[in-house]
Order: C-alpha cells, then structure tokens, then sequence
C-alpha cells in the first residue's frame, strides 16, 4: 500500500492544500525528504500567488494531483545542506522557482535551458525522480536539488521580490530570447497584471519605450505613474490603435483570455515579434497575411532556465526591479483566489508564510 | 481625359493581359515608358507563371487593376540603358523580380529590405511613381530602374532559371532570416509546389537534412528521387507524424490552403520556427500552449530585398540549384492556369515569350 503524503517521508512539513477542483484551501500535513547530499532544505518565509496555482488547483489543464499544495515563487533561508552542496550554507537566503528537477542530461539541460527539458519537474503537483508528489511553497519547508535553487542577493526583498521566481523570469526570458533587450527599442505590454507589471519594469530597465496595452482605461494612470509606462493603450479604441500601427517592435502579450492577435500585428513595425506568455485554453486566431507582408513573428516562451533565473534575479538586484504585491497571511488564500480570478490585486498577492502558517 | 495603356507611355509593348476576374487571358497591346536616365529596358525571353499571378487575376486579394498583365518571373537581355546606369550595359543578361521600386529612403529600404518598405511597388498591377499601372512579364519588353534589375550569372539558365526571382527567394530569404540555413539542421518543407520544390532544393544546399510533408503519398517517389529530400511524411498518417514528433528545427509552410498548424508544431524541437510563405484567406487556428512549452515560433516572411535577391541567384549559380519548370508557349496560358489550380505542373510553368509572343 503507498504511504500517506504524512508518512511517505521522514521530515515533517506543514502546509495549506486544495484537495479538489473546487480549489478550496486548507490546512495538510505532509511531509519533506531527508536532505539529500544534493540537496538543500529551506525554511519558506514568503511565497507569490500565482495564476498558475490557480488553474492547477482547479485542474484546469488536465495535470493536477491532489491534494495539491501550490507555490513556486518561493524566498526563505537554508536550514540544511548536503555534504555534496557546493553552492550554499545554511542560513544563506535562497529562491526556488517553478522547477525543481530535469533530467541533466539533454540538449535543452545541457545548454541550461532545464525549463525546455521533455523531464522537467514542476515544483508541485508533479512526479519527483522518487516517485512521490511534489509540493510546492504554500508550506513551511521544502527541500530541493541545489542546481534548481536561486542565489539571493543581500540588497533584493525576500517578499516582494518572491514573484521574481515566475512573473520575472517569464518575462525577462523572452525579452532577451527575442532580442526586444535592446536601449530605444518601443515595446508593448498586453494585459497589467502579475506578469504584464513586472514586464513594463524589465523593459524599462533594458532601456525601452513602453507602451502599455489593456482592455481599460482605468489602467492608464497607474501604467504611466506607478510602473513608469510611457505611454498607453485602450485596445477598443481604434482610433488610437489605429495611430499607434507600425510602432512597436516588440510585444509580451501577457493575456491568457482569448483576445484577437491582429490588432496586436497592425502595431508592429515589419519584422516585430509578439511574444505570447499566458496561455489560452482555445486556439487564438493567427492572420497569415499580415504576418507575411511585414516578416512578422509570433512566438511562445515558457519561464526560463536556472542560469538565466539568477541572472535575472541578479540584474533586478541591480535595477531595483521588483514586483508590487500585496502581503497576505495563509488563511487568507481563498479570498486572495476569489480576488485573482476578478485581477483584483496590484498585481501579485505574496503570502507571508513564515508569520502565519502555524502548525495546527 | 487618361490616355489609354496603349497611347500612355512612347514605347510600344505587347502582351497578354486578363480583363476581369474570369482571369481569362488574351492579346493585349499596351505601352512601356522611354528608358529614363536611371533605367534599363529588357526584351523579355522567358517568365514564369506564379500562383499570385492567378490570384491576382482573378482579383482574389482585392488589389488588381485590370487589364492585368502578370509576371514577375522575369529574364531576358537589356536593349538599352540610361545615361546614369551603372550597373548594366546593352546585351546583358538580367532578370526582374517581384518589385520595380520602393520609396529608397526609409528604414526597410536603407537596410536592403526593399520588400518591406510601405511604398514598395509591384511589377504588376501596381501604380508606377508617374501614376501609371504596371504591366509585368508576360509581354515582350519591360523597363525598369536599375536598382530593380537582377545580374544573371552566365552559367544559370534564363529558362528554369526564372522562377527563382520569386519561388527561390520567397524560400531563400526566410531559411536565411530564421537561422535554418546552417549544416546539419533538419528541416520541413510543407507542400511540394513552386515554393516547396525550391525549398527542398535550398534547405539541401544549405546541408540541411530535408523531409517533405504533404498530403498525398504520391509525391513521395519523386520528393526523395527527383528533389533529393531525405524523407516524407504524409500529414494524415497520425502514426508517423507522431514518430516523427519533435524533429525539426524549422518547417517552410508554402501551403495557402487552410491547413492545421498544431500538427506542424508538434513536429517541431523546442525553439523550432515554422515560417508561413503561403498565405491562406483565413486566419490559421494557433493553439497557444505548445508553442508556449517549446518557446516555439511562428513567423512570415515576404519574397526578399534586391540585395538578397542577387546573392540568391548567384548562390543557385554556384550551387547549380535550378527549378524544375515546364516550357510553355504563351497561348497555352489559360490551360496553364487552369492545370495550375489542380496543382498540375511539376513544378513551375514558364513561358517562351521570346519563340511564342508575337504582335498581332
């Protein structure tokens, strides 16, 4: 008979879990593996709340293993290290993001893009080289392979920088990737939430125009004064759409409902690039025509791989980038999902683990 | 009032021209410019018969300004040269593309990228900048800007040869552009028409392993034996395409029937590209997830600038890479088309203007 998620292992980890597509939270008891010689086990203090942990604990792309314990824009300190861990000491401050496994050894590992490896092991609800069930960073501890954990830099929060470890890397990857990391480039932001937000501040830092684009004018204010936007869109409005055509090079379109691309084509200026980060349950439709006639390109891109998350992390270190997030305790989870789901947050809710995730 | 085509312009031309949408083709006597001081005047000896010659034809894009004379295929030898060529001299032997002129001064144009200027003006069914239509190659003369005009490499057949002034560089310029013209790479090639069989043709040049995907087996004999293709997948057959599921490092799409891309992403690595030179009338169904996973991409990419176009033809001159045509003579031109709407030629047609177009 397989163990029990608080017996399976020897450590004992303490936490908050949805136990089905209802996606209610509540307390769960599990447990953690011993530290390995690999690895490192960290105390969480804070972890983002992602859109993702939303899907996944409401199984809605079909991956979930319940009871699901969500979470992987984890900060916190090493409590303990193997004797094989060479990059960390205890209570040095550390990051774990989506991944904690790959296999080491394809093309993608070996060029240090694990989070393209066809074996790569999300930090929850997925399968550990073991066996087990991963569990992510709504819980006290976790333990996990020194590679797939992030150095943190001394000057960068630990809570509001937590969302760094998804919203950041997912849009600071395909910036660089697709070359849109170039001084005086004219890039657009679709959609200002947890990752759109954390995209304006990435491409001001590489030294871009911005141009936010969104559904509501309601948003202009704060593109422009609070994220230093420089400029902004209502994508109803076709006059000014129709204004803006041919301006940008580039644009992170962050939006996961479905949307019409075309209008996103006629702002590019030939051979732009829409790069799209959310994920929309249908397929979107993609004009060729207009794709032709400017050499334009539409690409996807997936997180980023651990080389280029501590790059990230050192370069937002350096700039001062960092999220804007509302601090909630764990019992706060249900509510903080009911407020996602309506984007009712400016734009990240980090749940402060360490003050409010009690053992019951 | 407007003068007419045949009284506009000092140089009397001949050629036939569609009147109407029924794109039935028949003896038109029209007029060519004097050859101004930067221009050189072709006598037209052969032209190739381009899908976009029928669509346009038959106004399907909406553009057409009858009567229409086609062509854009075009080879033949200058007759006379302006006072300020430089490039070309009486008797040399040249071809005209796709483009007889551009706005020379914006960003695309002062980067060889003639093709993507806004202002960029078409052989055919185009508004010259003295207001006049353009008439393409299925006449007897044209006249054209220098900086328009193609040198012919002298071991390169003016006959097979035409087709690469649009079929070669329309899958020349995106193998280049996208990176897949490195050894060693494999690349697809979708549809083995005008564009395809060229593509094949390129890809193999450029040391790539190539495979065919199409819809019919039939084509398969003749994709490995006659094109030199290292395999061919027929798109229908489920369990090949799945055998061959994350192979590819890029797909030449030349198909503009409305098609299915996600099996086409499937077959591609991660970070794989497809580029779409066909252009199907509606949008494509783009399923955002896989190429999200795969940091995957979707690109176009519009024939290629007049630079481009030159290496182009002398790299097929070198690498001795030559369409497979079949010759016409011009009053075969309504079969022709008739044959290439049922994809009845292998693979190109081109006329003998010189032997068979003769002033009535």
């Amino acid at each position: 008979m397989a163990k029990s998620p608080e017996t399976e292992h020897p450590v004992k980890a303490f936490g908050w879990a949805a136990r089905d597509p209802s996606a209610h939270f509540s307390p769960f008891n599990f447990s953690r593996r011993a530290t390995g010689e690999r690895d490192v086990q960290v105390k969480v203090l804070y972890c983002g709340v992602c859109h993702s942990d939303l899907h996944m604990a409401k199984n809605e792309w079909g991956l979930t293993q319940y009871p699901i314990v969500p979470g992987h824009e984890i900060t916190g300190i090493v409590t303990e290290v193997g004797n094989k861990v060479e990059k960390f000491k205890v209570g040095d401050k550390v990051g774990v993001g989506c991944m904690v496994g790959s296999c080491r050894e394809c093309d993608q590992c070996t060029n240090d893009l694990e989070n393209y490896c066809s074996n790569f092991i999300l930090t929850y609800s997925s399968r550990y080289t073991d066996g087990t069930v991963t569990y992510g960073g709504y819980s006290d501890t976790i333990v996990a392979d020194e590679h797939f954990v992030i150095r943190w830099p001394e000057n960068l929060p630990l809570d509001a920088g937590a969302p760094l470890l998804c919203a950041g890397i997912t849009t600071y990857s395909p910036l660089r990737y697709y070359g849109l990391d170039k001084p005086g480039l004219h890039i657009g932001v679709v959609g200002l939430g947890g990752l759109g937000h954390v995209a304006v501040k990435f491409a001001k830092a590489f030294g871009s125009k911005v141009t936010v684009i969104s559904t509501s004018i309601n948003k202009k204010k704060e593109a422009i004064e609070r994220l230093g936007a420089d400029s902004f869109l209502v994508s109803r409005d076709q006059e000014a759409m129709q204004a803006a055509a041919g301006t940008l090079d580039g644009i992170i379109d962050t939006v996961s409902a479905s949307h019409p691309l075309l209008p996103l084509i006629s702002l590019l200026k030939p051979h732009g690039k829409i790069v799209v980060v959310g994920a929309p349950e249908k397929p979107l439709e993609l004009p060729v025509f207009p794709i032709i006639i400017g050499r334009k390109v539409i690409g996807g891109s997936a997180i980023g791989g651990i080389k280029e998350t501590q790059e990230m992390i050192d370069f937002a270190a350096k700039h001062n980038i960092l999220p804007d997030v509302e601090i909630i305790p764990i019992d706060y989870i249900n509510t903080a999902m009911d407020r996602l789901l309506k984007s009712d947050v400016k734009y990240r809710f980090v749940i402060d683990i360490a003050k409010s995730l009690k053992p019951e």
